[in-house]
């Protein structure tokens, strides 16, 4: 409902989902946080330079957007962002968590798939200036440090259906 | 846990779950978009220029951030947050949605119940721009009217578990 994915859309979190996403800059393995079934958490490529950590929670399955969401897979995700929330309060004793999700161009979308974005905060962020400053890449070894450490705190975690 | 509320926190968004916050310039009846035994959906008294209509969904029990939420409320919640999103499409064809959910302090907390905002977005909105720039008192008469529009949409909404 509400689509914008153009026609032939060639889906990159459905190939980081099932496993045949190309390694590039943008994406390595390694950015992996948490996979199963139905949920996957990956550490964004592009992060905000006060904000470094910065996960996506995405389903497994292709849905665009919350208009379209099945509310199993929603509870799922909800899941998998505390879980992610708590784990980044042990990694990196931040100072809060937000999440975000975006619906459509004028929303912010930018990728096709459902995701969420859930961010560590710091005082004096000042996050939401620095957003519209925009995000930079992160090289990939040091994103698979940041995903290493969150896999650390997660492995005492457990999905709610588990 | 991550607790900030201070002791005997006098809880806002509580008195208007239960039915017993008064009436002042920031809140007023007609500001409920939504309420069952569960959860709630209030007009906020402050919205942003470009965005009027911005919603908060929250649980009928106190908790106060996303550590303490029980998923099944947060199942509740993304429900919820769901059928005002396509409410607010139907209700005002705006061109997106947005979710945000801050939790503590520097994550750009203040109140001290687990609450999500739900935001009408538009082309050109800038909103993380004029985020930081502050959001407005709407006036309640105008608040109501938001109001009652979302509520037209919203009655061939049924919760998931109804």
């Amino acid at each position: 409902m509400y689509n914008h994915a153009p026609p032939g859309y060639k889906c990159p979190l459905c190939t980081i989902a099932n496993g045949t996403a190309a390694e590039t800059e943008m994406f390595a393995g390694t950015d992996i946080v948490y996979q199963d079934a139905s949920v996957l958490a990956l550490l964004g490529a592009f992060q905000w330079p006060k904000n470094p950590g910065n996960v996506v929670v995405f389903p497994y399955d292709h849905f665009e957007n919350i208009y379209d969401l099945p509310l199993r897979v929603a509870c799922r995700i909800h899941d998998l962002s505390r879980g992610i929330a708590l784990a980044m309060k042990a990694a990196w004793e931040c100072d809060g968590v937000s999440t975000r999700q975006h619906n459509e161009p004028a929303g912010n979308q930018d990728t096709w798939h459902y995701h969420q974005h859930v961010t560590p905060r710091y005082e004096s962020d000042e996050f939401y200036a620095t957003y519209t400053r925009g995000k930079a890449l992160m090289e990939p070894g040091k994103r698979a440090v940041y995903a290493a450490q969150l896999r650390a705190h997660l492995a005492s975690w457990l999905p709610a259906d588990a």
